[in-house]
């Protein structure tokens, strides 16, 4: 069966994107490898003046019998070394990127064998089978990734659409370049498509029309929620008859550690899935419902391998991704050498299912980590407190299925002074428990500072509005940072921090 | 003496940048470290999880004595070899990155170990002691530093000022931001001093005052120029009165060879310079004459270690790099830590000295091929012919002091086809020439295509336009990208070109 192609969005381009046009430099620079042209052309040094005769490394072996955190004593069976020459003639494994190569210019794309490996990648995880030209192309991470989105699409003035509550870097990043972002109403389970549909269908027609949805399914921050297959179908089918695009921002995709279970049912001994279970039983990405090539995924080695990798990669349609690449040529022009030769070879090293090892390994420290924070917060957080006369609870933990965040939601209007010196305003309850918190020695974040308040001009029909619990604050904390043992001890402090705070 | 500080130029910034707030989370991870804090506060992954047990690095060792290109053996007198732990505990020399800081989110400005050298270096180039509060910021190399400069300077509509020949990414990156860049006169000795002060007091007054002045002071690209002190001084003094940034992109600062000499009176044994003389004999910088902060310099590896490592650096005041910091928080993050601890490592263990001697050395190295080229132009180029009316040179070579490029200057009007089918259009001189090049096996990059062609709105008055050499078109090459043998063929192959091109 031959595939479709994907469509062509060009029209919904920034006037910045249309107006690129590739550097003329890059038009010649496919003779500089070829070998009856002297190439004099670009300012290229010699690799003999890189001052690195070769590099090294250390890393873990699949597949990371002792989980994947262990420490490595250096013995054969734990760990693979490996050299990285400068010389294409000293390479010793295919698919090596020596050095000579990296730390050139070029391969604005990635370098190839990086890409090689991310295409199967993405193959293998979501299947790919419902347009042919898709490709992938490297980034600096997603903060870089989605910023490189803003600038393909988006004109000052223009209008975006995210949660309610999202990444605030990703909001500050439109805020700044101009574009405004409309909040679409969530619940724990992420996106609600109805309240979607309904803002769209009564968008006020003289405000522009969203260009770009952008989405943290899985794990969301700050929320924690995560997507279901069902409702991303649903958005889907909303981004074609409303004519956006979905951008998918998934650094925790491979964190889906899946229901919570209480001490009392869990089972004990964890059983390691097959490959295939694995990746059968992840959430269905946007990118591989879709059939036109109106989704961007932007994925990322930061969650899963290291931040500081400054890694990423987009998957889309080339069409998409061939704009991103002339962006890239004039702001990052390619990842790091390093990054990409380390990233590549450990990769390569362990092959596509040896990173399917990492990746379960990765989820079992995540599952462990998310049961010991939900145990924790169960057993340390006053959650059987109710208001006497509504009923409702002080504080709600929905355990999340994915990613590194917990949220506990709190009544505001149950703080003592809510009423009389906080005026009935719960961001006063919010700075309130903020600097409580602070002062027991923990650490956790104001939902507020995630807020998604913009606006279009002019403005949409009242419906529209987000509607929250009325009085209802959240804090967002994390069970990544630290170990399990000071975990504990945080989420105890978080419980007397609420205890003292809302005097019980 | 007490240094003054900074002026504030914060009334040149964009509405982007004007707009900007440091993003919320970015307040608290200060708390990170705190010992007294449980920090639930960011998705920051235990580096247990950073798949990599160490890293390591085999380097050249000062002073180089076989040339800063010589192969490297493994043996002690000649290399370096490091190691790079994951901990800080493993640590084995001050001044280390270890992998679990360099690998985790933060420090935006960049690593500490870094920014020290930086600083360091800085102030043997450059003195820095007109003002108190300068600093330096780590970037992901000129291109981004160049991108970051547009954006927290200018809007759309903007007008920047740069040479009238400049680096076509540098323009084109301009261009697509809808900034306008007008370009100043140049001679082989760069921007022209006194059309600058003409272009400027006569300014279209309905037209927005030129932000910045974006110049390559050093090996010019294009044209291989360089500006003299004198200039350089006359400039920031217009810079005052006229109110500009100057931003000074200068990759190849160190890539001074000096004046060429003829092989015949070229002295044949090169004596090594001692640090202080090299020092004393480099260019004066703009941000070396800077007393208020008005200049921004854009410091880069890409051609002193390699263009791969994707790391430079910002100098500037501390006043206008907290901008850049806000903007890199929402844009790239931090350059990859791979690259800073590798980078930091290995200037670390040369030390200033040492990375002196490697300066020293490259610039020997540019030197050789510098001056092989300009021989060999001089040998195989008609640099004799004149018109047998006007007596103009069919082909001019001015040999560069500096950088890695050389122009060849050609008067089209000589050219058998120029009065009948080229129409006396010096343009299809430059595309013929440059087809036949290629068909000659050579590569060199017509002038054209880093033309400066911006116009403000409404337009400047006539008098301030680039006053070229009727019919005079130019040609880009290197002596970097190949080695001496290939590159005096090159230039054989060029001669032929141009013989065969203009019937000689």
């Amino acid at each position: 069966m031959t595939l479709p192609e994907s469509k062509d969005f060009s029209y919904l381009f920034s006037d910045e994107a249309k107006s690129r046009k590739p550097s003329p430099l890059k038009t010649c620079i496919h003779l500089f490898n070829d070998p009856n042209i002297i190439f004099l052309g670009g300012g290229l040094p010699l690799s003999n003046y890189f001052p690195w005769k070769e590099i090294s490394a250390i890393s873990p072996k699949p597949p990371f019998p002792n989980g994947i955190g262990a420490p490595i004593k250096n013995a054969d069976e734990e760990a693979i070394e490996y050299i990285i020459p400068k010389a294409k003639a000293e390479i010793r494994e295919e698919g090596d990127i020596p050095l000579e190569r990296c730390l050139q210019y070029g391969f604005s794309q990635g370098q190839p064998e990086l890409l090689k490996f991310l295409r199967k990648h993405t193959e293998v995880i979501h299947k790919m089978d419902k347009y042919s030209d898709w490709d992938v192309l490297a980034t600096i991470g997603n903060t870089g990734g989605w910023e490189s989105c803003l600038r393909v699409f988006c004109n000052r003035g223009d209008n975006i659409l995210a949660e309610a509550h999202s990444f605030s870097s990703s909001l500050s990043a439109a805020l700044s370049q101009g574009v405004n972002v409309f909040p679409i109403p969530m619940d724990e389970f992420g996106i609600i498509p109805s309240k979607l549909e309904f803002i769209l269908d009564n968008w006020n027609e003289k405000a522009p029309k969203p260009k770009l949805l952008y989405t943290i399914p899985t794990g969301q921050n700050p929320t924690g929620s995560s997507l279901s297959d069902e409702r991303k179908f649903e958005i889907y089918q909303l981004a074609k008859k409303h004519d956006f695009i979905i951008v998918e921002d998934e650094p925790y995709y491979f964190l889906q550690m899946g229901k919570y279970e209480s001490p009392e049912t869990r089972s004990s001994v964890e059983k390691k899935p097959t490959h295939e279970e694995f990746v059968n039983g992840l959430a269905k990405s946007f990118v591989s419902l879709d059939d036109e090539g109106r989704v961007l995924r932007l994925d990322s080695f930061s969650k899963v391998l290291a931040p500081g990798t400054r890694l990423g990669w987009i998957v889309g349609s080339k069409k998409l991704l061939t704009t991103f690449l002339y962006l890239h040529e004039m702001t990052i022009q390619a990842p790091a050498g390093f990054t990409q030769t380390l990233v590549s070879k450990t990769l390569n090293s362990w092959g596509q299912d040896g990173y399917l090892d990492w990746l379960i390994g990765l989820r079992h420290e995540y599952t462990v980590k998310r049961d010991t924070a939900i145990d924790a917060l169960r057993q340390h957080l006053p959650v059987d407190i109710r208001d006497k006369t509504t009923n409702e609870p002080l504080v709600v933990v929905n355990p999340p299925v994915a990613g590194m965040f917990f949220v506990i939601n709190i009544d505001a209007s149950q703080h003592p002074k809510f009423n009389t010196e906080f005026n009935k305003d719960p961001k006063k309850v919010e700075k309130a428990f903020y600097e409580k918190v602070i002062q027991k020695g923990v650490l956790v974040v104001p939902g507020g500072w995630f807020e998604t308040t913009g606006e279009t001009v002019p403005p949409q029909p009242k419906e529209s509005k987000v509607v929250l619990k009325p009085n209802e604050i959240f804090f967002r904390g994390t069970y990544a940072a630290v170990p399990l043992d000071k975990m504990k001890e945080g989420i105890k402090r978080l419980g007397v921090a609420l205890r003292e705070e809302f005097g019980l």
